[in-house]
């Protein structure tokens, strides 16, 4: 017997949402709302695309009907002022992140903001006043947080497994710079963009230093442009002025007493998303590397079993693994657009249910607090000195 | 200035799609169906979810529901006979297989079947015979091929890089069965599934080593099983006798004078979803790992430079590899379910613009070939001796 | 103050050796008999470099005086008849296996003789013949069970560690063969060789079979020569016909129920020294590379701790692994020769101490039950049947 | 026809050595010199084991009697006055490095002495000045430079086929502090070893990055003691002060430019030798670790293969690799203790054929720079300042 839908028929509470941007990053957070029903189920918080917001007519029209956006527009104070539009996503450029953000805030509109959260501490801190001010909820793009092997790192050390923690080190590298005909982008003015590396890949592992570690004591840092001068995209033959940093490394101290480093470059041939960390504690290690994300490395020192003590390679898909158990059976692996269905899923529960975001998402406060490292990096690396973070 | 998308527009051709089942690999298959249009922009084939068929009213109602169906059915008649449904995509049990896509061949129906084709060779045959008269595409889900590590082995070695083959050998194994109070299913069952991992798993690898090497001359095997009983889930404290093989191995000879092992188990603790094979040609190796799907690794023979020569870990995530540039930049790894994506893709596209889904999609075919290799792996672990693939 | 050593003093019981051969492995064997006293201490029974035989006089003289022999000769009755030597140690080629172990046995010599033991099933036996009358100490080199990672692997499945044993697959592969203008070796002449990787490769990993696993119940094998024809080494521009395998594949049956394939081939591109075993048992697996010859990969089942189950990378570099305490600190790793060491010292130590070579060390019974294999394997490859082993 | 060799045949002209120590990494030096004529044959320089000095008049008869020395002495002045001894090899603890180098040198002696150096920059840098003025060879046993990974890594560097250096990072990490009641050694207390990991570990990774890529520029660095007292092994329930640093992390810049990061620590559970650096050029990557001495990572940037670009896992132990013509065929791997003979063959044979020990060996001078920079480093945690390096 054939039964038709209704496709109305029991998702009366959709949550409005609207998008700045619709390429690169964008277009992860774009399908990560789409997922959430089919993914987590008819209990979870159901999205509605209403609105997108770009520069180009041309693009916004097919964006639009290729993701299934209602409406779009190209002022964006059309789009934080749509009263069905619930949640802003802001996917901008970095110096559309302070104005569009704030605005939207005072507008009543909860808001998902892409990393960094400002071009700097002053404006980040800007930015969390004013959500904090409009009571709406607010978290940063860190998605890694959301991967099921960061979570499970992040459990196994609030759980002690671990131990007292000695270390911790990070890289996020890759080798986008390398060729020096890579024609000059946003990221490489420090208007736009504030910083370079420090902010688009450094403030990732900051802010995954701060979750899975806590709070930073000192930092201590270099930076350098290898290459001060690239083509410009629409000026054939001629060159900009990089303003910003091609990479930097650091050391760095915690409050719990760890040291270690951190490090962020474009300039590493042969790696293409070398977001790891390693961890050691008085009981154990573990190792995650974004390229095989599937996957984290624990080291658990299990004195009754000397013999076969070894780093275990984790395949972190199984049903006991945060977030796993919404996904295939063990073994089949999930990819990086994943983690931002995490993540939306996460933001847009705590919106439904009244729930906190962090500890487990990033708050505008933890944005905040990036950027005050972000800032101290480059400060350090300006000074030669040692800089305390308050 | 806002706009207002009218969602019909653009999408006057959209094909639709019958499915024959919601749970396990067919919520793999449905997805796969939603992702055509944002994946591969507005020039794909645009699918259309009409309807769904299952056992359970109950399941159905959500599944229709949750994945976006307009109809739902538990007669898999209505499902065939349904004018609006162009394509069934059938994820039923084995025993499902051979009479619901011979009877939509008859009502002209394109199919995608889940693997393997039919329970034997004699069954499978029929079924190919079926759409060959009905003159409508058919593909088996063989969705290994379209993993981009594997189409890039495939490249490699249809571009002679590898030279002559000498080996192939594949094992698929996990840990599903390793724990004897696993509950017996219908895989268990020979009536029901024809084969036990012949079918399941290594049917897979057998159609990978076709695809990548070429036909089979011989083969000779050894199955067993090592839990002959398994309890029941329906019937508390009772136990179903496995009638099917839990595990089988085989050597195997190419036309091409190649030799190799096959293999498929369900009890090797630890190997979550080890679908691997290692291909030894003159010139080179190529290595895969579906536990780690966006890597291959790579070995050719460069006397020029003999002290750099090593296997080379290829993460075919760039726009270079197959799939890939509709994907993520270089670095940002996809999942096990996006493999459907591009097998569905393949396929719809083959019925849009008319092409062959061979040889790169596995046609039925290819299904009957395949269930000739799983009935010749099966009478050899019997007689004890060779058999040769006519 | 200034002490002079005696350098006889505290070694009054030295035991005589005698070495046929001083090239390739034979070099390997040479050194491991210096390395005694060094590195087991003055308790360990100490070796003194009698004798050696060759053929070529001018590269005797030079082996003598490189490695310390007292004497040398180039007939090899020399070598037994001497009264000095109390162990022969045979690194001949095959051909001269039986003929000269069997009369070093009636000369009432101890033997070490280089694997295979015979050419074939029957060679071995008058090997063993020879040895079990003379009432000699006896051992064949295989010299893999002497990998600390291996021994720790026979330690865990012995004790329990890995349950019941499900499966053993194992590879020897190089790709030492794979280029055609490789000169024709003795190894390729069935008449000097007996046959060829499935002597020289295959018994290798027959013997890491029986030796982890049990005895065998059957095998069924195929092998294939590639190559038929290679450039004579002695005659330029002539060609010498290849009469053993190239490469072998095999699907075996033990006694114990688990099943498993073998393979051996010098055409795999990349392979150097790729020895591999993977045993999977009801509670865990066991994983071994020699070409990483310190470690060993384990999974243990540990339903206790779910979320972080995997493979663990053991380093087999610790005191407390098998051998290691003899060694250098943990992670300070040794190479293949130093497996030859630990050989000798286990068959010196079981001649002074009047202990048994075996289950340990492998002795000539070993050597024959591995030459039934190697023969069965060959026999099923020409006979397309299945081959019990009785 | 039976030959006997005089021993003292072809050898007129062996080495004497005279060796500080017997335990730990004197063992590997001295096992260093017994390898020489079986390695490298005849025309090698050969070295004589005339003398070994230590404290315990028991022990130094045995390691007389195991490793073969002539004489013994608790005494270093007869060390270094024996007329037999040409070469002294200082393995004592780094206290006693300057005094005994400085008078070997006086007495004309060839001096191969363990890292660090000196206790600090000035020490080491009297010990150089004592070596020019005697006109003696002299060599600081930094062995890693003599891996043959390491070699080749050095190779292709030198050969520009990683282009520009943009990134050097080095690690030196084991777990071997990481328990509490481990107790207090010489390397503990800073008035005996100058400094902690900075000079133990530190030292080795600060000497291979000049090694592979030059001169520094400045350093900044933090340092910390986690566990301020150690059980003492003499008095039972006493526990000593450890007045050097347990760990370090530093930031690095390089006088053409390259930043990175240096590390040492012995909290790293599950690092047992962990010995690593990655570097990056504008052409390439080369990652080491000790772990796997037998492997080095490479990625070169090969636009023309694209599809194939990866790291590639180069197994070193080709005749064409450094060193590895003198070993086994390829594939069989070497241990740590090779990388000792390596060095003392090349030390050696600087000696008896009057070359240079640098730039492939490490002077006294390359000890003294080092030593400079673990100064720095030290000072750098202390001031929190950058600090350069003149």
């Amino acid at each position: 017997m054939l039964r038709h839908v209704q496709m109305t028929q029991g998702f009366p509470n959709c949550i409005g949402i609207g998008v700045l941007g619709y390429d690169g990053v964008a277009r992860a957070h774009i399908h990560g709302y789409t997922r959430i029903r089919d993914v987590f189920g008819p209990e979870a918080p159901l999205p509605r695309l209403v609105s997108v917001c770009g520069r180009s007519q041309d693009k916004l029209t097919k964006a639009a009907l290729r993701y299934g956006f209602e409406k779009y527009t190209s002022d964006w104070m059309d789009l934080i002022s749509d009263d069905e539009v619930k949640v802003i996503d802001n996917c901008a450029p970095n110096n559309l992140h302070s104005e569009v953000c704030i605005e939207a805030a005072r507008h009543g509109k909860h808001i998902l903001c892409e990393k960094p959260l400002g071009r700097n501490a002053e404006e980040s801190k800007r930015m969390l006043e004013a959500v904090q001010k409009a009571g709406v909820k607010h978290m940063v793009s860190f998605n890694y947080r959301f991967v099921p092997a960061v979570m499970l790192a992040k459990e196994l050390i609030d759980a002690g497994k671990l131990g007292k923690i000695y270390h911790f080190r990070a890289r996020y590298c890759d080798d986008s710079l390398v060729n020096p005909e890579t024609p000059f982008a946003w990221r490489m003015d420090k208007e736009l963009a504030g910083s370079g590396v420090v902010g688009d890949l450094g403030s990732h592992i900051i802010d995954l230093a701060r979750f899975l570690v806590g709070e930073f004591k000192a930092v201590s840092a270099m930076a350098t442009t290898f290459i001060p001068e690239r083509p410009l995209r629409e000026e054939k033959g001629k060159r900009g002025k990089v303003t910003t940093e091609d990479a930097f490394t650091a050391t760095v101290e915690f409050q719990n007493g760890a040291i270690g480093t951190l490090e962020a470059s474009g300039f590493c041939p042969g790696r293409k998303n070398f977001n790891t960390f390693e961890i050691n504690g008085s009981k154990g290690t573990i190792i995650f590397d974004l390229e095989r994300l599937n996957e984290l490395e624990v080291y658990l020192d299990d004195s009754s079993e000397p013999t076969v003590n070894g780093f275990r390679r984790v395949m972190t898909t199984d049903p006991s693994h945060p977030f796993c158990r919404y996904w295939w059976p063990t073994g089949h692996i999930i990819g990086w657009e994943h983690t931002f269905i995490h993540e939306i899923y996460h933001f847009l529960r705590c919106i439904k249910d009244g729930e906190d975001v962090g500890p487990i998402g990033a708050t505008f406060e933890d944005g905040y607090k990036c950027a005050v490292i972000c800032d101290a990096l480059l400060a350090s690396a300006e000074s030669h000195q040692k800089v305390d973070i308050s």
